[in-house]
């Protein structure tokens, strides 16, 4: 910096300067409400407790930046997973794409089922069914390719109900979660159920979310060279199925700590929610409560998608947190 | 900043700040060698030649922060590994302090064969008696207490010829390098053979590499409660072998993108290397020879540990360097 600058210049450049190294730090520190989509009550007023206690330092339950590890389920937490999740959705779209190079498919389940929209016939097929699509469509090609493929319906696929593309269907009360919890210092992590490699493409632009900073449902990868490159294929041998006691076990092998907060919304999320929040000091468990038929879905414990069962029952033993989406979001979705 | 402070005080204050907030890029622009432990001469030069290429802003070869990856193998690449890697000589002194607590081992292969020092027969069992013997002392226990165990082994186990702790006998040469990629906006990542949990637990502090930015062999893990908390068990069956082919996989598990730059030492290290500089654009890949018996080891095509013959053949045509240990290294251990 030169000597010949005024003071007031200065102090412009150090405020740019502290800006732009800490964005973060800045945003949290900005004028009014850090989470206004959601209404006053006890679970914002939960949230913003939980993040003044784990970051104000000299607090009893502060807790270092390195150790503020939050995870988040996406089908159901971030996104819309009703009527169908989005990777199934995107599963049957690609089985209707390929079966022209497939004539076999027209007699056979459960791709007939798919093609003839017989969604009876295709429950039918149950999990060998679902393995088959899932074979076909997410694996025997390089994660490149699988990455192309998939932001590529993304681009066009609509939900069915809310006619917006699904990287639109995300939650604007989650969103602003997100953010703030970034803000505080916190690694912000999605743990899905759906495929690593199906979250990735999108999860930073939607979300924030950095593709090192995802955990979802792995295959096995073989190495081999092709036309002179190395290159991976993607195989039809699970890897780590990231849902249930697979969530903290994927948790754990991608970051190597316990996480201090939690965001789920169904069983899938048992025991993610359960390791984050049995550790010691304190913890934060919150599931999102589809009850809001109106501006989006309501299911709980009957549902097939998303059920909703188990963790509800133990919710108040736990301590988790009840997010009621219709009393406690003023809004659902962010303006496009 | 309050008006009254005088224009060096505030000059001094942005200087604190540039310095806490950007210790890369004020490191990288310091004065004097970036790599004063590497001797001048072609690899030094293509080093320096390659991070100018890739990360001078208008450079034909520039890329962007996102896709800075750079990833180093372990054993014989940043700490030695002979005369035997430092993973295995911690398992055969963790089978001599858990024996009391086996009587039976006195009598049966391989535990018998480490308890003698009869090391002609442990090497008789085989991988079926190594695995034996990273089974009782790697799994059936959780990530935190083997963290635990690992660090107060590395706090006493000292190497059998340097007579320092194994993280003290990691090479500064190589530490340089590390922190130069960081300097010029790399993540850089280590990719072990060795398991990731052995690995995590001492990385950030003597390379500077966090948790998350390790891949390694890993098992696969068991969750469940145990007194009321959420724990992960350790299981024996192994869910990666980081070798080999093994360490694209993982790198693209753990991080969904292809580095543009791999330093190994081995021929474990083939397809990383391979992996890396077979992608479009500018890559590097960089093997330690170990050519420096008076210094360290010398060791390559011949050797049971740290084998390099089939990477040593094929690095002209791949164009990948190779740096002499006793010539290019001015040193090799950091003071301590």
């Amino acid at each position: 910096m030169r000597p010949a600058m005024t003071p007031v210049i200065q102090r412009r450049a150090l405020s740019a300067l502290v800006l732009a190294a800490l964005p973060g730090l800045a945003a949290a520190q900005g004028r009014g409400d850090p989470l206004p989509s959601w209404r006053e009550g006890g679970t914002k007023r939960a949230i913003l407790d939980f993040l003044r206690a784990t970051t104000t330092p000299g607090s009893a339950d502060f807790v270092a930046p390195a150790e503020r590890l939050a995870v988040f389920d996406n089908d159901g937490t971030l996104w819309v997973e009703q009527p169908l999740y989005a990777q199934f959705a995107f599963a049957l779209d690609r089985v209707r794409a390929l079966a022209p190079q497939h004539p076999e498919w027209a007699m056979r389940d459960p791709f007939r089922a798919v093609l003839a929209n017989d969604m009876h016939a295709l429950v039918q097929t149950g999990e060998h069914g679902l393995a088959e699509i899932i074979a076909v469509t997410h694996t025997g090609m390089s994660p490149e390719v699988f990455r192309q493929t998939a932001l590529a319906w993304l681009a066009t696929a609509r939900h069915p109900r809310f006619a917006r593309p699904y990287t639109e269907c995300i939650y604007q009360p989650m969103l602003e979660v997100l953010a703030l919890f970034r803000a505080r210092g916190f690694r912000t992590c999605i743990v899905s159920g759906g495929t690593l490699e199906f979250m990735r493409p999108w999860a930073e632009q939607a979300y924030g979310v950095p593709p090192d900073q995802i955990v979802g449902t792995t295959f096995k990868l073989h190495y081999g060279l092709a036309n002179g490159r190395g290159e991976l294929t993607t195989l039809s041998e699970v890897d780590l199925l990231d849902d249930g006691p697979g969530k903290p076990a994927g948790i754990a092998r991608a970051f190597g700590r316990r996480p201090i907060a939690a965001f789920g919304n169904s069983d899938g999320d048992y025991e993610m929610l359960e390791y984050t929040t049995t550790g010691p000091g304190r913890r934060l468990g919150l599931i999102v409560h589809h009850d809001d038929a109106a501006r989006e879905y309501a299911y709980d414990r009957q549902s097939h998608i998303g059920r909703l069962d188990r963790a509800l029952t133990a919710a108040p033993q736990q301590r988790w947190l009840v997010t009621s989406m219709r009393d406690d979001w003023a809004r659902v979705f962010p303006d496009v």
